[in-house]
């Protein structure tokens, strides 16, 4: 993990960092200068993927135990998968943390050991809360410099698609040196539309350095999201780029910054060395985005103009940007019939969705839920997911299909005292060892052969066969089988909910 | 049956009609005349209730097997429920015809047999292929004249709404009076807006007779929908009233004018009198509705403007006359999560429907279908089931949730060589003795207590109890409890269709 000794003896600002792991306070800020940017630094490239969110305005597809990144809107692969992936050439996974809380970490580790067992297993930084972009940066840059204090971390958003990875890495290349370098660099995209949903970095007039084709510019400002007349005039004047919410600098540098100008957050994680001690630090740090909290105050950042096809899918409205719209401008899918709409998000599911001559509309249908709300009020859906939680609906939570590490259960009923599911297990997989205390359970095979234990005994049930598991029986369902096991499963009980389970063994470890 | 022979004798025109059951043809057309008007009939007041129509202009809420006249949109009866209860007073069922298809009488039968087996139970006339109204008409008049001479008939949709039954009543008498008179009498409805979704007739300006409060009108002409222009120019003007598609006379009156305008359609109908001759006879009749094929040429028709509350229901735009609008104009039911939609018709169902920001929209959602719209594009609902029906959606047939007379059943989901339904039987009721070729069944029991019978055996099978059913095994389910009973039904098989069933005994007479 560590670099080698010669870098980590020439760079003074690490020197000074490594001070942080003893404890000790940095004694200064370490001003921009000419002198810092010419040092060169060798430290290996870490990737920071901040994916603490929910992404609820893309409701009713994500929902709290389906985050935005792990979608699957753009491609057969999720946006998080996607960005572990795209990073891959330089970065490999042993290299990626992932900056989350606890839930969404067990959720997103799950969801990769479907994806892909070996090759995408990341680290995981856990936050006991969400403090905003600054607080999880600081806490992964800790988290970096202690292992490697010449660490040089590439901070990115989960849930942004990015469609062609090599122009990226192209780009990462460059910044990646200028890193080294000390600088704390900025990705700014290249606006080809007067676009208002994104803040924007106006760069100096001219690049005061090259590396490889990228010129790298001082940031004159940062600018919130525009109105449409500035936004115009933004695209017209030039020097403007959309801030894509991608870092690249040192930890060390970070770490520096984050002592002068939020030293309450730094001194609070620099303490915190246990995760026990991390919920009480948290609790005192201040909810700010590293835009607002650092970078507008620090000095070295920098940017560098970068034009990879980039979308940071804020909103439903953004689809256009991303997936090609029909002749008609729309974007359709699932089992839709339309007449006549123009320029509209029609999502459908295996429901069927009729629509007539809908204009600048966004439709999405799911098995339990569905949305309909002009483009234009997109933005609004986070509302409507919040009012969704205080009326207790569980379309917030939970889709009707949910994914485990073994397959899918998918609830087709749920009603007073019983529950229907239909449950699907993968070749080779089982389920934990488990005992209900209050609900019995039949199954019914509708496809493939069940190795089910019940108490003492092992069965195969086979397709059209059924058994019956009485409550406070231990048992447990696999499929030793070579095709999909598939169920239908008959709970009865006073009480038929998820918490109602006793796991004695599990092959992931759940509890 | 038949009316007293006094009436019979003292109209001529019963005498002429006379003729007409006992296959010869009708003489010479009625001219309305001072002479006629004065002549008092005393015929009694039928039904003709036209219920061929599917509505689908209501999908997802209407499908084949539930049409528009089946649908409880206001109040807990369903329109036709509430055409035949807002006539009792003057017509009891046993005077009520509905004319319809057969498969669509099974339907009505059976509806009307849940809702009130005793009181509700009209004659029905079955047309062999829908023809339009003029031929439906046609039809139901020989229906009556050959039961009753002096047959009087109202002829009324099934699926219009009005809200109130007295004023309606007080109309009616009105009508009958003028009816017995030898005039065939429409109902024009005072227009209160400048509706373009109707036809309008234009009545003569002054009355030429009055009938307890109503004014009796010459129709001059029959109007079709007008553009918003004209509309507003007939309400300014005056003597215009909406075609309420409702219609009073003697069946002998309307079948001497039918033999004048369309003898075809008089002969062939004349010669069926049995049922199996009436299919043939059906094929080359003229496609015509009433008001064109006869209204439009007849003497003697005159309009009775009445001002009772009515509405056509002709599609989803329509809701806004009949359910009061909230205070932003909006109609909403069911699990609906609204932000800030005006003027549009929000209908859930049991699933999450979130809406933002709408302005003149219909939504209907279904447990299975879902429909976006434009409140101006209404119309074109009809064309989507039509590419519904076209594409082989089921939606476009039938509900998830399917009534049958002893109860209902619900489609949980419907895979590759199995379904699953949850199954509701009310106390008392059981299924028919019946056999599958094709499935095996699993039953689990979820609420109340199943007497089963399985081949020779009877057992009972109660709460969190489970049966299996083979291929081939004559079995009925019935509820011998007090409360409903539920049960979870897994069909496994190659063939999961509801055709797959062979019927040995029903309570229901069902084949």
């Amino acid at each position: 993990m560590s670099s080698n000794k010669q870098s980590r003896k020439s760079a003074p600002v690490s020197d000074k960092a490594a001070a942080v792991q003893a404890g000790a306070p940095l004694k200064r800020r370490t001003a921009p200068s000419p002198a810092l940017r010419k040092k060169k630094g060798n430290g290996r490239l870490y990737a920071a993927i901040l994916a603490g969110g929910i992404g609820s305005r893309f409701w009713p597809l994500s929902r709290e135990t389906t985050p935005k990144q792990l979608l699957k809107v753009v491609g057969d692969e999720s946006l998080l998968k996607s960005t572990i992936k795209r990073l891959s050439p330089l970065i490999p996974a042993d290299r990626v943390l992932i900056v989350t809380n606890a839930r969404q970490a067990e959720i997103i580790r799950l969801h990769l050991s479907y994806e892909d067992a070996r090759a995408l297993s990341p680290g995981y930084v856990i936050e006991p809360a969400g403090k905003n972009t600054a607080a999880a940066i600081a806490l992964a840059a800790f988290d970096l410099y202690r292992k490697d204090p010449e660490a040089v971390m590439a901070v990115l958003p989960a849930d942004h698609v990015i469609e062609d990875g090599r122009p990226f890495r192209t780009a990462l290349k460059a910044a990646l040196k200028a890193a080294r370098d000390g600088h704390l660099v900025t990705f700014g995209i290249v606006p080809d539309r007067p676009e208002t949903g994104y803040g924007y970095i106006k760069a100096s007039s001219r690049a005061f350095r090259k590396i490889d084709s990228f010129g790298v510019r001082t940031v004159e400002k940062f600018v919130e999201k525009p109105d449409i007349r500035r936004a115009r005039q933004y695209l017209k004047q030039g020097g403007y780029y959309w801030n894509s919410g991608i870092f690249i600098w040192k930890a060390s540098r970070i770490l520096e910054e984050i002592k002068v100008h939020l030293p309450e957050t730094f001194e609070s994680l620099e303490k915190c060395v246990e995760p026990q001690e991390l919920a009480a630090a948290y609790k005192g740090l201040r909810d700010i985005s590293i835009d607002h909290g650092i970078l507008e105050k620090a000095s070295g950042v920098v940017v560098i103009p970068a034009n990879f096809p980039w979308s940071d899918m804020g909103s439903w409205s953004s689809f256009g940007e991303i997936l090609k719209p029909d002749s008609e401008g729309n974007i359709v899918r699932g089992r839709v019939v339309d007449i006549g709409s123009r320029n509209s998000v029609i999502f459908g599911s295996d429901r069927a969705l009729a629509t007539i001559g809908l204009k600048d509309m966004i439709i999405v249908d799911t098995p339990d839920a569905t949305l309909v709300c002009p483009k234009e009020r997109a933005q609004e859906v986070k509302e409507v997911v919040g009012v969704l939680k205080k009326k207790g609906f569980i379309e917030h939570q939970e889709h009707r299909t949910v994914q485990r590490p073994w397959g899918t259960y998918t609830v087709l009923e749920n009603g007073e005292g019983y529950k229907i599911k239909k449950i699907r297990v993968e070749p080779g997989k089982r389920l934990s060892l488990q005992m209900h205390h209050h609900r019995s359970e039949h199954w019914v095979v509708i496809s493939g052969v069940a190795r089910v234990q019940r108490g003492e005994e092992i069965v195969d049930i086979a397709l059209n066969q059924s058994t019956y598991i009485p409550r406070g029986v231990r048992h447990r369902l696999e499929n030793a089988g070579e095709t999909p096991l598939e169920i239908i499963e008959v709970q009865n009980g006073e009480y038929v909910e998820e918490e109602d389970i006793v796991r004695f063994e599990d092959d992931f470890q759940r509890r």
